[in-house]
């Protein structure tokens, strides 16, 4: 009797998780701005689960033509420059705006998936406890192109649930900050004043992405550093080539603590959006951004295919083996592959 | 008359540029040591013309199987390192060995191609008067991708025509570096002792590739500095990971003016090549090599087949016009276009 139970138990979660993992059903929850069903629908795209990707994929289509869109804004810095500190202090200023601000990271060591090294206590309790915020950490177990595209879904479902404003956190090693840059609007870059050797440690790439750099922890005994350190980027600054639409980056210094200078970085996002917006630079970048990853997903898409078809699996195993006894090159072996493929498509 | 004897000249020359491009010929050539006929081959494989493109094919095939093998080795360092000015003394010690040379570009600035930025008079004066050298600059007018597989194809020739050791010269600036690593043996990275600030400027990730550091111009003021600099990137070279041949990456000086310890460097080379030979890694690090071209050429074969096809472009357009307009965003219509291939081959 008690396992018919369990079994009737299970039999209607099922029904109700079936349900519940509805686009239409989602779709409604999002768009009443209920942060639970957020987080559902968040996972529904993580899954794997064909059934799940023909929902996902309809919740997506949705959200893409509910038209409502974010300020989609990239921060980065090194382990250790204060990253969950900054983005809880700022995170207040744009609350105080009366806006919505969701949280999300795309790298496994993120402050906010609790994955951090120093074990960093804070994580933005306050904020992680206020009405207007919603924050999600780095699906685990995914590779970098597969959290890139779950942050890109993330971020299409944040602004369907009515999100004004959308952090995106990374950290500054590997490929993250580059996946970062090609998902945002704008892209912060913090940066600790150091002792004479401030230009170290940082790759001129991710430089050469900011569009405002922040130096943080400027207060105490750091203030004159941080002053100095301001100095010497905004003079770094003027050696690259001016950026595309012509933004001028500014460089700037903040204490989370003591609560300076954070307006002055919102009051920079807001004339940046204000003035790209208007002048249609947001839209063409945005459109930019999707035409790319529409280039790369094309060809992951056709390798996976082509990784489960067993005439090419046959083919590319007795080519690698000809690679291997060095009876043909690498070129040679390719165009051998391409061609039986296009004399036998399977 | 005159024009009956032009117009009579232009088809002997058609016919005889015609058996001179044949592969059978080319390989004649080449197999004797020629250095003309090896440079013929070369301007073969650089054609993009369909005809030449069939008989380099053949040549190429005739090279693999030919199963001569050489020491491939990559040179690379900033400019001013004086790569041009230690290749040319090197080289002096390799011909002491009684080996054939063969030197590679796979850089546009590169000073063997003459666009050196400081107008290099050097230039490898004496080597490339000896007999038992062959030089050959970076071919212009190619990407990057294109520039990788004409080497490629060049190292096979040079390796059918008899040459022991092969070296490829790159600056370090961009992926050209990486480029190479992935064709060669044995990485060698030129470094000038600096004042103090050694390990600025060098990337890591460059540093990892090494097989050797070489500091140069170890000679008059600079010795002492070039020396501290040797102690200091030999500590730095304990930070790194080991090598998964287990290779300890020596750090050396050099004076190309006074000679000294050019022929510690051959040692070092000529410890690894006898060491791994032996073991089978050099073996295994090429087919590896191989195989990796062989998967990213089969991605660009594809991708440019699906170019020149009409369906595809079609589909490609509306998909791209759907993006734009922000209707579908770009790993939808990734997933379309993917289907609509599958849907509709052409």
């Amino acid at each position: 009797m008690a396992n018919q139970n369990k079994i009737e138990q299970w039999f209607e979660s099922r029904k109700s998780r079936k349900k519940d993992l509805k686009a239409n059903h989602l779709w409604k929850g999002v768009c009443s701005g209920d942060r639970f069903e957020l987080s559902k629908a968040i996972t529904l795209i993580e899954s794997a689960n064909h059934q799940d990707r023909v929902e996902a994929s309809k919740l997506l289509k949705k959200c893409i033509s509910s038209k409502k869109s974010s300020w989609r804004i990239g921060i980065t810095g090194v382990p250790g420059v204060g990253k969950s500190t900054f983005i809880e202090s700022f995170g207040k200023i744009i609350l105080e705006k009366g806006l919505k601000l969701a949280v999300l990271a795309i790298d496994p060591s993120s402050s906010i998936s609790g994955g951090s090294i120093l074990g960093d206590k804070t994580r933005m309790d306050w904020l992680s406890n206020q009405e207007n915020v919603f924050i999600r950490p780095t699906p685990s177990g995914l590779n970098l192109g597969g959290v890139a595209k779950h942050t890109r879904e993330s971020i299409l479902l944040c602004e369907a649930a009515g999100y004004d404003v959308i952090l995106i956190e990374t950290v500054g090693v590997g490929q993250s900050e580059t996946l970062v840059h090609s998902m945002v609007d704008f892209f912060l870059l913090l940066m600790l004043a150091g002792a004479g050797d401030d230009l170290q440690g940082i790759k001129r790439g991710i430089m050469e992405m900011a569009d405002a750099l922040v130096i943080t922890k400027a207060d105490g005994e750091n203030l004159t550093k941080a002053k100095l350190a301001r100095t010497q980027y905004a003079s770094a600054l003027h050696l690259f080539p001016p950026k595309e639409n012509e933004w001028i980056v500014p460089a700037l210094v903040t204490s989370s603590i003591e609560n300076n200078g954070l307006e002055e970085v919102w009051k920079n996002i807001s004339n940046f959006f204000t003035k790209y917006q208007a002048e249609g630079w947001i839209q063409l970048n945005r459109s930019r951004q999707e035409l790319l990853i529409m280039n790369q997903h094309v060809s992951e898409l056709w390798f996976t295919k082509m990784e489960n078809d067993k005439k090419y699996k046959v083919e590319l195993e007795r080519l690698t083996q000809l690679v291997i006894s060095g009876k043909l090159n690498g070129y040679m072996a390719a165009e051998e592959l391409v061609k039986s493929l296009i004399a036998n498509p399977s």
